[in-house]
């Protein structure tokens, strides 16, 4: 209750230190969690991913700077890809984001994927509602990677951004990855590169062929473009648009009360993802711990028997209390 | 039993069927493969990744006429993302393999990721196992996207090839997906692009500062250059130098006996992944069809319970057979 009472008063040690917690699954976390539930549901969640090289990061740090002159507080979840061996997360806290270390409207922290455990990172959901009860009006969540992530980030977002380079090749990157219809907003990243203009073209064509129902209350992906970092007038102006655009979103999905299905979505992740932790993992580790894991993976091994079998045995004697 | 005895037999058909039975979860499938798991073994399975764009596809093609003028039978699972609206593969089986399919030598099948499943296909490792005991001598397995597919492939992989291709912005790309500890060979695609020295040069020297214990029996990923595809001469022998290449790794993992904890990886991601179904599966289908779900789900939509104490709850009712 004590670390609840502090989040809810803007302690960014205590959410930090909660934060770092659920990542290495301290049981109080998850108490901690308990209390904080009925508290979130204030900030606007906002998701965004892309291949790796598109330039999220800097995408994320000027929205901080944007969001901030129209003076709401920023919390960033930048989830950073875990190598498999060592567990640690590879890129820690964005380097540039450093920046707004100063700014005690801006929270910043970075969760490591899980290897074999599949997806975004299982403690992200949980952190986002952290910064929310912290008071944070915009959570932006940011992720590293193609693939299972970003069909991920929509159960967690309220408004989604699918971050595109020119250059990729056959410039079907982004149907190959499966994030087309995952969008909400589509940014064509370092714009000034050769093939943007094919790129945009392209994403409007498959946007032309989507059947109506594909945009929720009638919202069809607005294509926004950035060029060049470096060029900061620019660069501002299109953040500033992208910024907008992000808000116009949110609206929309109060105006149309598409809202609550945004959130039904996460209750339902969420909960699946909370009966998995409290059925399967007591079994794993049951098996780990008594040492009959290791035979049957032996047994396993020298095909004496299939995995199903196995798994089956399992699933009866646990029910049976004889595990 | 019957189909069984017809895969073994090499019958294509069979084997096709079960395939997509496994995909659909048809519980005669399941069964099925607990015949066939004790044949199983024989294969070199091949994992084939990299970025959207990378040209995996080109090279599996490639790799395909290399092993069978090698002799060797080929069979091909190409893992496609799924729309997480429609469940559909979005790629259907590679257009480009086609030409392949009147050589009863090679058998291509694509797969499609299931979204909120997560990670690889869950049928991936299953569908090898068909593969191989229809009697394919190589198994080539290319997933589409990054992320938690790469990391899932060396699960099912005896040989992982990365493929990276020059020009993807700060060419940390690598790194970035966290993919670089699971390569056994590298492939710089496309080769004939700038960038292409400085990307060789920068993998060069992450492998430079890995620890020797990062190369397992001695064996340092080397980097193999593939440039245009259209001018066949050179792609030829590059994929030539490949497909050696990975004949070699494989007989290093047997000369070296790393190939037993490659085969405990898979057992015991095989054993997990059915323990997960046999357990969770049922109650959470418990759950759905007695209308359970959707008042749970109310609730904590409505903050009225948190998610970790619905599931502690459930798990309690499950173990007292009260479900």
């Amino acid at each position: 209750m004590e670390t609840t009472k502090k989040i809810k008063g803007g302690d960014v040690r205590a959410a930090s230190r909660l934060i770092r917690n659920l990542e290495d699954r301290v049981p109080e976390a998850k108490t901690t969690i308990k209390h904080l539930f009925p508290l979130t549901g204030k900030a606007h969640v906002i998701g965004i991913t892309g291949s790796p090289g598109a330039g999220k990061s800097t995408l994320t740090d000027g929205l901080i700077d944007m969001f901030r002159k129209k003076g709401k507080t920023v919390g960033v979840l930048a989830v950073d890809p875990t190598s498999p061996f060592t567990g640690g997360a590879i890129l820690g806290d964005r380097i540039r984001m450093q920046r707004h270390a100063e700014d005690p409207g801006v929270f910043v922290r970075s969760l490591a994927t899980r290897g074999a455990l599949g997806g975004l990172a299982k403690a992200v959901g949980d952190a986002i509602h952290v910064m929310d009860v912290l008071g944070k009006d915009i959570v932006i969540v940011e992720t590293v990677g193609t693939g299972q992530q970003e069909v991920d980030i929509i159960n967690h977002s309220h408004t989604v951004l699918v971050v595109l380079v020119p250059g990729m090749g056959d410039e079907i990157q982004a149907i190959k990855a499966g994030i087309l219809e995952i969008a909400d907003i589509f940014v064509v990243n370092k714009a000034d590169r050769e093939g943007s203009s094919k790129l945009s073209r392209e994403l409007m064509a498959m946007l032309d062929m989507a059947p109506p129902s594909t945009f929720q209350g009638g919202w069809r992906p607005p294509i926004m473009k950035v060029e060049n970092a470096f060029e900061p007038v620019g660069f501002n102006k299109a953040l500033e648009d992208i910024s907008n655009k992000i808000e116009e979103h949110h609206q929309h999905l109060v105006d149309k009360d598409i809202i609550g299905s945004r959130m039904r979505r996460k209750a339902v992740v969420e909960l699946n993802e909370a009966i998995r932790a409290s059925i399967l993992e007591p079994v794993l580790q049951k098996l780990l711990s008594s040492g009959q894991m290791e035979g049957l993976i032996e047994k396993v091994m020298k095909k004496e028997i299939d995995p199903y079998t196995v798994a089956e045995d399992i699933a009866k004697r646990y029910l049976e209390g004889c595990l």
